[in-house]
């Protein structure tokens, strides 16, 4: 079912990352985690008011260039296949990615400054949350099939 | 801007809360938090392959009944204006809701048992991401102006 949903972008994503193929794996498998920028469109620069004081914030982001869904697939570094809701793979029915990022101040009215991206240079801005620590932090989460690898650094499907 | 993109509910959420005016302020509000259920449409049920043995995800869908956006504006709990971009109003720009929920397991093909949902009854699901805590716990976060208030029981605006 299509919903009567329009998004519009509200900013842009600058990484060092020029392309899909250019990106980490995950926001933390580089170290160190390099410095990215968000660029808020004027019109919605208001929204930002408050914003300073959070370390960590909630990036929601459209994968613009993302290749076409995949229901089930198999990682590169696994053995089976899996579902796309089971893993965090850009080829998702609604292509919407999502980065716990370190909010490191603004570098400019309404350039943030923050760490942990792995989206391509240029993606398009949906929504900035804050991170609530006593909402979103669940450090003792179990992570199903990813878990049970070897303790890489920072698994990430 | 709008984007070229036209989103797919993959589903609905059903929770006990009738109406916006019935939610709680966040997921965690209420002790005990009430099981609520993600009914995953027929077409993306493949996609939920591997899921089990992940104790949280992040559900992402679309507040369809929330009010238009509102850029600036004074919480009902606090005294000075905030931008939206600093609280979880669901008056936003791109009207999307994400919670970080447990998951309890499938309850039929196709219906996840999840609590911390503090979304209306019938909100149209866009994506279930498994919650990795390499790269999504932040529980030292430090909360901006929500953490200045009284340490009150999950406070979230």
């Amino acid at each position: 079912m299509h919903l009567n949903a329009t998004l519009t972008s509200i900013g842009r994503i600058e990484t060092p990352f020029a392309s899909p193929g250019d990106c980490p794996r995950n926001g933390r498998a580089l170290d160190p985690a390099p410095l990215c920028r968000v660029h808020v469109d004027p019109a919605f620069q208001p929204g930002l008011q408050g914003i300073d004081g959070f370390s960590h914030l909630i990036l929601v982001y459209w994968l613009h260039l993302a290749e076409t869904p995949d229901l089930v697939f198999t990682p590169p570094f696994d053995a089976r296949p899996r579902g796309v809701f089971a893993t965090r793979s850009p080829r998702r029915p609604n292509p919407i990615g999502l980065s716990v990022v370190a909010f490191e101040g603004m570098e400019a009215p309404g350039v943030l400054k923050v760490r942990y991206l792995d989206c391509v240079d240029g993606t398009p801005l949906i929504d900035i949350k804050p991170y609530l620590r006593t909402t979103d932090a669940e450090p003792e989460a179990a992570m199903g099939w990813l878990g049970a690898r070897p303790e890489g650094k920072n698994p990430a499907a």
